[in-house]
């Protein structure tokens, strides 16, 4: 059961899809901050355009209204004159000022935002408004767009005898390779973390910045970073007194457990992927470890080596080396699973019947070890296959 | 019918292969020049390691062994060694010095080197040796991994009253993204530019850098750069005395031409492409092209976009905006053939309809206008669509 104090929710079908789900709302009964991490993406929707201003303009906001189906991206010069009408509508209806609201879409680029759906919308979406778990799992339905299920982690943390929650609600199967910046803007992953932990504004900054985007920095599933993504990171229990030391870490670490379980919903349902893979990258330096785990994770002939359990061991080595990172090919290590099919630069003469059987797991890992220098914290990016469904899925998105 | 002045060439089945030609030779009667671009991948077939060696050690070669079936890569501690010796040996059948004996392969990395398979092979290589268009057709078929067809471009050219010859001999149709360097290495591609023009090194030299090069990087299919990507540029007329202006003008010209043929034919030849599209980047810096061409043509939602005819022109903008390069959004304009889709960075209203018939040509242009400053020569990349068949193919390379 999830309980979450002062928040309601709701969800209805504005017009914008046939029959689904398509606009939500997140209220927050008293005012609330809200950290807000965007694409850095330099096409931006116009609903992050609004977003930004408002929280610029706003310490503090009480909604957030979302939509699938439309991206509000590149749909026309009164883009994001449009955006601003239905936040005014929505916070005279709510009656808050129209820069406590915040917004936030995905969908198609280009199509024209339907406007009136959404304005028409509004009277039910906020009549509709409840803290029940239903309305919960209508809003997170409401914007799927390829997703196949809706993705919610919630968990509950004790601080001084008093429970406190922290409810996680996202979207996103393709263009899903975040890359986020602190109030900069990327996304067709829009992620909600609405939490009723009494937390000052400073650490929340804190756990955004040292928690929440490296999570969602740290896997891809097509390389393609959104116009539109989105981390909301909420908290309406304001306060300014600090937390102490112990309760920062303890709250750290429940907020990573969630993003991480959350990464893992969006990964296992991405656009055809039928596997996940967890790439380890040791011993050598932050930077080379990126630049290796995002063109292995970006590599076609990996994803689909990964896709037929085909031991190709071959296109992982060879992708590090055109990665345009520096390092000694002759040092690299490569396991996939416990089997090292690398070892200094070449072939271990394992068995592709082993490693094959290893790849056939829905979920295994791809070890490398640059031996460049030492390194205590190996650099983790989580990736998925490519299959022919995600072609099917991507060749006809718009028709 | 190809005339190509003191040339041989033969193939044979090596048994690396079943029931396919897996070996072939390229022999010159005389003393030749070779000029070698290789692949800038820091993983090195152990043949381009060879023949770096042996382009250093000797001023001419005579003789060049290929293979397909084997990458002759990442394949044990004796792959280098095991190259040396296939070079000595042949060397001894032609009566040649070994470091005259270049060497080229394409198959799979890791795959042990069949060494003997191919030391077997020597003498029939050799006495098969031939002069006859159908010894250099059996040449370009031995060279073949996944392409469906040999390729081979021949143009004449008149100097001074004299017919002299180019040939093109290349294979290529997955791992492609060529990402040459004179006499650095980078391929799956293998390309033999062979003539019998006299032309000193030094011309020879200028036109890889500024034709040949060019040209092979200036496409991708899958973004994959090999281990083995190479190209050899080779003339068998040795010459000091340098061409005049006009003749060296004229000389660049048909191999640029030659080039951009072959090109067309490895696009349209590669793993699972149905389509071919010229990316056409106008008024920026040569930098940011690169990286936006780069980054459009890997984009598996532009792929599969082009793939389904699906006039998704978001995610081409999308692209541009998440690659990196720095320039106005909002002063971007986007073509798909003749329908300008995007003006100043935001949609330009073009129905879906008349632009999906435009995709649904298997050759069309993706024009996109930076605005940022007036240059007089746009920059010109071609890429590929993303299909099920590419998945296919590659999801059982190995298996």
């Amino acid at each position: 059961m999830i309980k979450l104090k002062g928040y309601k929710f709701s969800a209805i079908n504005a017009g914008i899809k046939k029959n689904k789900l398509d606009c939500g709302l997140i209220y927050s009964e008293n005012p609330a901050i809200c950290i807000a991490a965007f694409t850095k993406n330099l096409l931006k929707s116009n609903s992050i355009i609004v977003s930004k201003k408002h929280l610029k303009k706003s310490k503090y906001f009480r909604c957030i209204i979302a939509n699938s189906g439309c991206a509000n991206t590149a749909c026309g010069k009164n883009g994001v004159k449009d955006t601003y009408e239905i936040c005014k509508k929505l916070a005279k209806k709510l009656d808050i000022r129209p820069e406590e609201v915040l917004i936030a879409s995905t969908g198609v680029i280009g199509e024209p935002l339907p406007k009136n759906n959404i304005i028409n919308s509004l009277d039910n979406l906020v009549s509709q408004l409840d803290s029940k778990e239903s309305s919960i799992i209508d809003f997170a339905k409401s914007i799927m767009t390829t997703d196949t299920e809706y993705k919610i982690v919630y968990r509950q943390i004790k601080l001084k005898n008093e429970e406190h929650s922290v409810l996680c609600i996202a979207k996103g199967a393709g263009m899903i390779a975040p890359d986020l910046e602190l109030c900069k803007s990327h996304a067709t992953m829009l992620v909600f973390i609405i939490t009723d932990i009494p937390i000052p504004k400073n650490q929340m900054t804190q756990i955004m910045n040292k928690v929440i985007i490296p999570n969602f920095n740290s896997f891809s599933i097509d390389g393609d970073t959104s116009p539109n993504d989105t981390v909301f990171f909420i908290s309406n229990n304001i306060t300014k007194r600090n937390l102490d030391n112990s309760q920062f870490v303890e709250i750290s670490r429940c907020i990573d457990i969630v993003c991480k379980e959350i990464v893992l919903k969006l990964l296992f349902d991405g656009e055809g992927v039928t596997k996940v893979v967890k790439i380890i990258i040791k011993n050598c330096d932050n930077k080379t470890a990126k630049i290796i785990a995002k063109t292995i994770s970006s590599s076609l002939l990996v994803k689909t080596a990964i896709y037929g359990s085909d031991p190709n061991w071959g296109r992982i080595l060879s992708a590090c080396g055109r990665s345009g990172a520096r390092f000694k090919i002759e040092k690299v290590d490569i396991w996939i699973g416990k089997y090292q099919v690398v070892k200094n630069g070449n072939t271990n003469f394992i068995s592709d019947t082993i490693v094959r059987k290893e790849m056939q797991k829905n979920f295994f890992e791809i070890i490398i070890d640059l031996n460049k220098i030492r390194t205590p914290i190996p650099y983790i990016f989580y990736t998925t296959d490519l299959s022919k469904k995600y072609v099917e899925i991507n060749s006809m998105y718009k028709t």
